[in-house]
């Protein structure tokens, strides 16, 4: 099973910036992580990250034939993006979406996702291991059901 | 580590009702699922169910010396019972929300929760999946940061 | 054909308080006209009242093999208690609203019904006779079509 | 007892267009059926039909001399025509509104009735059989207290 | 000056409804006030009512070379009818919204006009005395500036 | 009969300023108008002017023993002093609303008095003539029914 | 193929008041150009005019054995005539809204319609050629899918 | 005079949690508080708690006939159970909304009360005080006027 | 102990004006009940009243040197004066909000505060016995945490 | 004349995903015929499409030397992208949105339109006929008036 | 050029209370930091504070022959003061708003302001440097454009 | 001291459209006054303009080696772009707004910003000498406190 993990906007700037919400770890840091997961649960996992709108959304339009699920971490984008939301019911890929901290517990704008009702279920809360616990769903979605 | 799984109302009919939205599994078979996972993941897991408002209060209160982590699906709860997201609070104990279905890409009223802005994190979509997820989410929460 | 009648929070004190709202009739009396009215229709009656929607929503859990129509007051629980909502849908059993007063003429807040989107159909206004009518539109759910 | 049956617009289509939501009647068979059942229960009822707003008002404002109880479907009026409610407000008859669909499990917009406020009660839901249901709750209205 | 009263749904029955929200006066008896008053201060005055929108909306597109000045009291298409309000705009006619009673102390659906945005001023709550007031001020818009 | 009229905030400003929207009267000239008119219908007016909420306020407490009727123009406070419609209320003497321009076709915020609910009535967008107008309607009001 | 077009409330007015919105030509020379445009295309068309609510939805109800679209402009009755969009619904016809002006640039109320949800499609801003471009429109519907 | 005091949902876990916002007394020393108080009132003071919806709202059934008012601190069912504030109504007793802390400074959804409406007053803010304070304004509600 | 009483605008009518609302007490009588409640209870007691905003937040700016709590009355400045509130923060003093009546239960512009944010606690609905209750929750507040 | 058409967001996926919705032409099939019509029609006109924000507003930035009109499908931009207004706005160019869906009869947040109010007018749910229709509009637009 | 600085509700306290938001200087210092770079900037700037609405408005209609732009920081009355807009517009003066702190990243009512859509510009943020600020801006209103 | 001034979308079209809203200097103008002020104020200030959403906030990545204080014109993406306002949390660099127009005298949409909470300050409506304040504030910001 091959995932595809997006990383959104200012997720590249991970553990050296407000790592009292975010935590310590790295982009990088956290991309082994899921590399080193991926590989226990013999997934494919790729990463990428983007802080473009329309970067996200041409990366999602050549995911078919290269994964079998996408995890998307949309960062702001999760709350007024229906572009990038259009692109995942567009391309037809079992989404699963993303967040590091529990975005129920933050600013009232950060309750709302307008990418949630295009994906097959959401994880967040978890900091990086949010998207470890993606990568299990992942497999459930792809042969679970 | 031990983690104590609450299953909110109605969620005693699963498996024998709208299977199309909620699965075909029975609660009774999630719970020995729950156990099977727990037992590997060395959890000391214990579920129950229960319909009111008052006795998931009553249980989330007598919870601390048995449990050092909730999962909770609070079903239709989810959407207005500040009473138990109180008692979350007030218990002090880590808690995570899950939910069978996507609770995003339903009727709009499900897609507000009273009970998330307490919890350390939520999973929701993956079936009974979703608590499978969560209990390895729960080893994290108990030991992770 | 047989109905089961669940008189929701507060009703057990129809006929002793706030006549002016829901009439003199106590709800022994209206459960005694409910007797004769199905007597005359041929339908077996079943009449209950709880004050705690978790009793109300294990109530609606067994209802199945013992009745083959709903009909429901859920008093104030109409207004927000998703959780009924979800048992009658779970349960699958046609069911019927009924209401005494005319919930549209009065507070702003029973102008919402969480319920109604999850039965047949509704009837409001009639004071205990609602139930009555209520029962003749319970044959025309099970049999009419 | 005297009752005036209204039907509002587009009623007039009933059974050639979208029986799937409104059954397949014709009104000139619902006109027949209420007054079977109308012969049955000893009322004189006289059944009308209008498309336009200010004749349903007009036929209102001459009801009091004809009629004893008002039932009326005011069809998509219900949502929005005062000028309907003041005119039932005006005559000072008992009204019942009825409608032939569940209208609190349709669209958002269907759900508000400005007409509920002035009637004394409401049936909806039960196809013809509203209508049916109404002359025995005339009954009760013009008798009962 | 001339002067065109149009009255609205509803108004044909005054003086034998609700005296106690619209007086004791009937429609004729304030047409006859109108017209002793318009007399008094040269106005050629008509008073014309209707119940239907859409006759309201052709009496005003015929108006321009009958009159110089629309006195009107909408009803309760004061609240809802755009329509009303296009055909005051489309002829150009300065107009006076007129009603018997105090909108704002009424119920909040009473409280929005969207007729007064097209009209040059209202006078309410007087009673019949509001007509006859307005047939002043038609004369200060006709004349005034 | 003798009449108050309490003019608000920056009427005092009238005729030296935005003439396009309030006309090119002075407020002292508007006040000879109004003496002028009162004398003709034999009422007893008096003017006053006050720029603070709390200074009209006290106009009105001490008004119920020199006047019958209140006329006022509450300025931008009509649209949030509830202050000083509990003064109105307080004192017990019927009000009259007056405003130069007509508020409902200016900004949206324009369009709520929270004064109108306590008023008898109200007269906007005839200009200066609006208070001649309620010099009128205060005769009707102290003494028409 | 047969084309009904149906134009609403105060259309009949076009040409003779607020050309700056609606432009100078009249409705007549309107229905030449649509005449016109209809015989180049082959299409059989129609035009009917009316102020009234429930003439609009009779006209509808006729329209099955007469026309294979409907095209309709229906005026102030697009931002809140949820009758008149039952009537569409209920012929099943396929329907396209046209507006002469660009309803999205105008005041608030305009943006909103509640016809076009059970259009096929709509047209608005470009003058009397909104209707031209419907007819065109209308081929397509009729014969494209 | 006899009180009823009703404590709401979790409130039996004060003093071991939270005491930054609830204070460090546990419930059994309120309890003691408010019975040493109630003594030196002449007051006949019972204490109950109850988590459980339903439960609040049986207790309150059975108060008349053994207080003369109740004092009820609701807990997070302030804020959406109308059936406790329907029992409240049905019952008639005189009651006093109680809260330990300042509910209008915390969260947002803490700032409305359905139950404030069918009570004679409340008192908020003052830690365990407010019971005590409660206490005499029971007096007053039950004696003074 | 020393309170500073500070009554809003309009408490000055207090007793000659609508007592069915407000209690038959006048603002003297009162104030000698809080200054005979203060004398029991050792508190020095000082009362004033205005109706203006600005003095009262010039009264509220010279409080500290001679009060150690604030006890105030905003009247119809409750809903809106956030000019008041800021003075109160400013200041530092601890501030209790009292009302004559149940602000809950009356129109809706009255059940929110801007004042509640930054007061202690309030208590209200109990007439003038709302104050004597403050000034016992004042020692609970100035010496009890 | 010059036409620039502008594709949006996701519509370089057309014919390949979603063909319930969007039909099953691809883009380049739609650039075909969009090019067969505009020689047809004698207009110049250039397709492009661009995922990106971004991308879309430089676009528009260099139209005016090529263009005489736009002709934007904006994708799900056309829900919140202010910038795209403020570009077109800006560049002065007569703009024509287009959908190829009804956009009133889909999701709620797809029925409101930021762009529509810098357009000229607006065709919709044609599928790539409204394209063509855009075509003939813009030949009004450029010089019908 | 001639600036008159009005200081709002409360800006007495500065450098009193709450230092850490509104900073350490006094009023006083802010008004002898106004008057320095005044002079520098050849400035004539006067300054006044006022905590009442009724008297800001006052000194606003007596700026013009004094003063050729204005500086108003309205504290509190920034979110409702529609009266003190009125009085800007009224006198025509170009006005500049000032905040010491940014009013944007404090409670949500802070966010709006009344007086800003009449204002040329605002300054918000830099605490007492706001002002210094708008002085140059001043000069660029009165002399720039 | 160094500030990076970002100029958002459309910017880069300044002085050669609306200059009745934006004046008539292009961005070439604007930076030289920019670079002129700076050089007077010491300040290395740096220039750059983006109209996507993603470029900005990789501009803001790279601001913190090479700027000490960010200027930022958001432009449209002031109204929506939750991305960008992370972006400048997420580095932690001071930021200023600054818009050219006053945005609370326009369009409703204009008058909410998501960048604001997330600056210290802000400065709009006075042309370019925003920008030219902006420098000044900076130096505040980065050293007043």
């Amino acid at each position: 099973m091959r995932a595809l993990v997006i990383h959104g906007p200012n997720l590249n700037l991970l553990g050296t910036r407000q790592p009292e919400i975010y935590g310590a770890q790295t982009l990088g840091e956290i991309d082994r992580a899921i590399a080193a997961r991926a590989s226990e649960l013999a997934i494919e996992a790729r990463t990428v990250q983007f802080n473009g709108e329309g970067e996200i959304i041409a990366q999602i339009h050549v995911a078919p034939p290269i994964a079998d699920v996408l995890i998307i971490n949309p960062g702001a984008y999760t709350h007024y993006s229906h572009a990038i939301a259009d692109a995942i019911s567009a391309v037809g890929l079992p989404a699963i979406e993303v967040h590091l901290s529990n975005i129920f517990s933050r600013e009232p704008f950060r309750r709302t996702s307008v990418i949630a009702p295009v994906c097959v279920g959401s994880i967040a809360g978890f900091g990086a291991d949010s998207y470890l616990l993606a990568l299990r769903a992942a497999l459930f979605v792809a042969t679970g059901k």
